[in-house]
């Protein structure tokens, strides 16, 4: 840093700061923009009718001839979920490892957007010049092969970006991580480390997978009848500890769900998944084999709704029957929300008679993490040894910790940056601290809708929800000034009609007797006449029920 | 069992199996019936708008001549706050030990029931015939004080119920549990046993309460600004803790949040509470005070929105503020579900510079659970040595683990039954079996409704919830046969109004299109037309915007 620069490097998150999933950072240095994945996360329970929630890419659209890039760092949906939205109004170059292109190249398809998007395949070789920022990689572990950190070479120094990552050192299919390069950066000068936050609230270290797949092989060796294994569809590492555990123990494994099939292909196309021939049946063949030579391997670990497991459990599955003495295995966590249904399909399972096989790793051993503990977060920040540090990945909360745990390693609390979604991190001449602001936020999309859902759709979702509507219509005369027609009232989700005829038989004789009273004392204006209404009919409701539905009062007039 | 009797015994339960809270269960020989508990449960998320739910007591009033009282086994609202609804349709005597008819005299007051409600106090040594059986009452330790279990002695044999129940070896205020007259129960022979499985999941031995104690000490010793402690309002020892750690650091406690008020109040008022002289002080008063002086307890543990916690985290508390460097011990675990209210509070402490003590009990040490864990539930099989065994309290996958605790202590599978709410185990000359069903579930309860909001209005909530509604209001002359008024389109939690106005401009196209064709042919039944105009209007959004709103056609005539 001899020469004063008057250019200045800004770090920031779009999205990955106060809520799960959703991720987005940006590292920009003058007029060259680098973006760093493009997720989505799944709407909380305020969020009524919309499907996904992606981040507010303002500033990377009012800046578009300034974004070089999009870099993924591995093919989770929450870092990769929101990539068409993002390239529908921004058309970049997307680089990412094989296996994560791959999972991305089916979005891109279904998104019509496979043709126009230019796709550059990485690894952990690779070297991309992004303007002036230079990009290099480094490979970790993960629930998802393939994954990768990222350093960023630019004027002002490097900033290394970690991914989502977990230090596992006896990772399935010796996918190693790159400690070595970690090493060798934390030796040249990382100047700003973000780092993955998930498990900063997780004394210790997190397991190997290997731990699951050797359990797998106990489970599967012990089970008289049929196993069904749950797991997230993208966990390829874990799916293939469970062929793994199938080819020992001589079962055949069938697959079911979408997102598995889809999985278990492109993994299997491009080399990630060894599939020993003829292990994978049909779900039509498992009929017909001895039960104890079955491994059905599904989606809906998290109990969603529509998933395979869910309709096992249900007994609506097409080919699939959970038969007593069977045993299924949850092998995942519940992501924070969904415990409850998780806890749900569990309970139809038990009822089937299965065994089911559940709860934390720690106890059922069939499930670790794909993120670090606290130790794992303390190894990279001692390999690292980065002059700033820029929590990333997680709740505030989990950021604070993390920011503790850097504090632990000996990192000056002047030098943490904690920073909220939008919150700049600027360094210039060797000198860091919170810049400014840039527009950052949720993107709520409902159908084909992005972003037109907003507080007012939503309050009145809300609204709806808790005690329903009320509509009040009635045909008014021009000349004649009295009811010409009505009033008419409906309602939905407010009371069981059938058995509310004189509550709302009375809500009619209110609502006549307003207008009537207020057409006599001259009170015209339509706007006057259904405030009247709303209140008076609202109050009496009110009394009634205790409930506040919406009342919509419509006039028309002929 | 010498001579046969023609008579049985009946047990079930109509709230308290597969879903939180909403104890009821039923023990009845011949004519007698006795309930012990009368329980709520908060609505699941799909219960849009109701506020609570109690358990369907119809069996109860159709057998309402049987019914001897209601017993209870201590004051949570998950045991007693489905009370004043029961009460209401059912008048029998209710039976509690002194703290748990403390906390129902309030409930009562507010349902303006305790005047013709008979409240009979019990202890431990109490004997109480109901008919033929009579009930003899055991101390068990809970995070509540004055809880017991019941022993009922019939014709048959001895059921005994445990109500919610830990072995706490070091319990706050001497409160030791009746160990000595378990062990005598089960020496004399107990014939079925029905147990609390909250924890069945839960490895090894629940931490004494005494535990936290010494932990809270020490948090307010270290701590060098004031420390506000979170919990449930009910837990009286806790709330003991609390008040013997600030006397011991020399601190004064102020109390905010409605029920924490109130069950403070109770529980000095009844002994269950040792306040020493001048320890409390009103929250006014904190600001006089050295910051390391004061402690605060409050409410809102669960993250529940309108609690004093949350309120102080959101900055709208009108008497306490957080300041950075302040101290927030969350002294309580999220019951499933909460995980994420809990978790923004922390969030937002965080961000308001508080230090904030959270987590497991067992990483943050300023919580135990108020359940036994798996060793407890075996000691209690052990002193019991029960005949036949019925799981209780808790979800399926519970029951299903807490059976798997009997057989692990010799209780043959066949004598374990494992049944949902309504489901008879039925026991006549010595022989036990399952039986029939009564009639159980849930009524929800939405303001002053009891059980009128059922399936088709949750269903309109849920479909309001998720798209909106359209409505579209049209006159038609009867003579002219023509639209004389309209179509008017209103729309609520559908899309953005203010910028779909050529949305809904081409719908009001669609829909006078539709009815003219429809007229024109001679097409002039209302249900007719109105299903016309839902069909191609809802064809139409759906293509514009994926999205299905509720369309409600209104036809008005004059």
């Amino acid at each position: 840093m001899a020469k004063k620069s008057i250019d200045k490097l800004m770090v920031f998150a779009l999205g990955g700061v106060g809520e799960i999933g959703k991720n987005m950072y940006v590292v920009q240095y003058a007029n060259d923009i680098v973006v760093v994945d493009a997720g989505l996360k799944f709407p909380e329970e305020d969020m009524l009718g919309v499907d996904i929630v992606i981040p507010d890419i303002s500033y990377l659209i009012e800046n578009r001839d300034k974004v070089r890039g999009i870099l993924l760092t591995h093919g989770h949906e929450d870092h990769i979920g929101g990539l068409s939205y993002v390239l529908r109004q921004l058309n970049v170059p997307v680089y990412g490892t094989k296996l994560t292109l791959g999972l991305v190249e089916g979005k891109l398809k279904e998104a019509g957007l496979l043709g126009e998007t230019k796709r550059i395949l990485i690894n952990s070789e690779s070297e991309v010049q992004l303007g002036v920022i230079k990009a290099t990689f480094f490979r970790t572990n993960h629930s998802i092969p393939d994954s990768v950190g990222m350093a960023f070479e630019t004027p002002e120094g490097v900033v290394v970006h970690t991914g989502d990552f977990k230090f596992d050192q006896t990772p399935v299919n010796d996918q190693y991580a790159d400690i070595h390069r970690m090493a060798e950066l934390g030796k040249k000068g990382v100047l700003l480390l973000l780092s993955d936050s998930t498990n900063a609230e997780r004394p210790g270290y997190t397991g190997s997978e290997k731990i699951v797949g050797a359990e797998l092989v106990e489970v599967f060796r012990k089970a008289k009848q049929r196993v069904v294994v749950a797991t997230f569809a993208s966990n390829v590492h874990r799916i293939q500890q469970v062929i793994d555990a199938a080819e020992i123990t001589r079962r055949k494994v069938t697959v079911v769900g979408r997102s598995m099939v889809n999985v278990v292909g492109i993994a299997s196309e491009l080399g990630y998944l060894r599939v020993p021939d003829g292990i994978l049946i049909e779900p039509e063949e498992i009929n017909k084999m001895a039960a104890d030579r079955v491994v059905i391997l599904s989606t809906g670990s998290q109990g969603e709704p529509m998933s395979a497991l869910t309709r096992m459990a249900r007994n609506t599955h097409r080919k699939v029957d959970i038969l007593p003495g069977d045993t299924v295995v949850i092998s995942a966590t519940p992501i924070p929300g969904n415990e409850k249904y998780v806890g749900r399909i569990v309970d139809e399972l038990f009822k089937l008679g299965a065994n089911v096989i559940y709860g934390p790793g720690s106890v059922s051993g069939v499930h670790v993490s794909g993120h670090g503990s606290q130790e794992e977060l303390k190894l990279m920040l001692n390999l690292m040894r980065p002059r700033f540090f820029m929590p990333i990945h997680g709740e505030y909360r989990m950021l604070r910790q993390h920011g503790k745990l850097a504090e632990s390693v000996g990192i000056e609390p002047q030098d943490i940056f904690i920073t909220d979604n939008g919150d700049i991190v600027e360094i210039q001449n060797g000198v860091a601290r919170k810049g400014g602001k840039v527009q950052a936020g949720n993107i709520l999309i409902d159908g084909l809708g992005i972003g037109d859902v907003g507080n007012i759709v939503l309050r009145d979702r809300k609204l709806l929800s808790q005690d329903g509507i009320l509509i009040v219509v009635v045909t008014l005369g021009k000349q004649e000034r009295s009811i010409l027609s009505g009033p008419d009232i409906i309602s939905r989700g407010f009371v069981y009609v059938r058995e509310s005829e004189g509550l709302l038989d009375e809500s009619s004789r209110i609502v006549t007797s307003t207008l009537n009273r207020l057409m006599s004392e001259n009170v015209n204006e339509w706007a006057s006449l259904k405030t009247h209404v709303k209140e008076a009919l609202g109050r009496y409701l009110y009394e009634q029920t205790r409930r506040r539905p919406m009342i919509l009062p419509i006039i028309m007039e002929v």
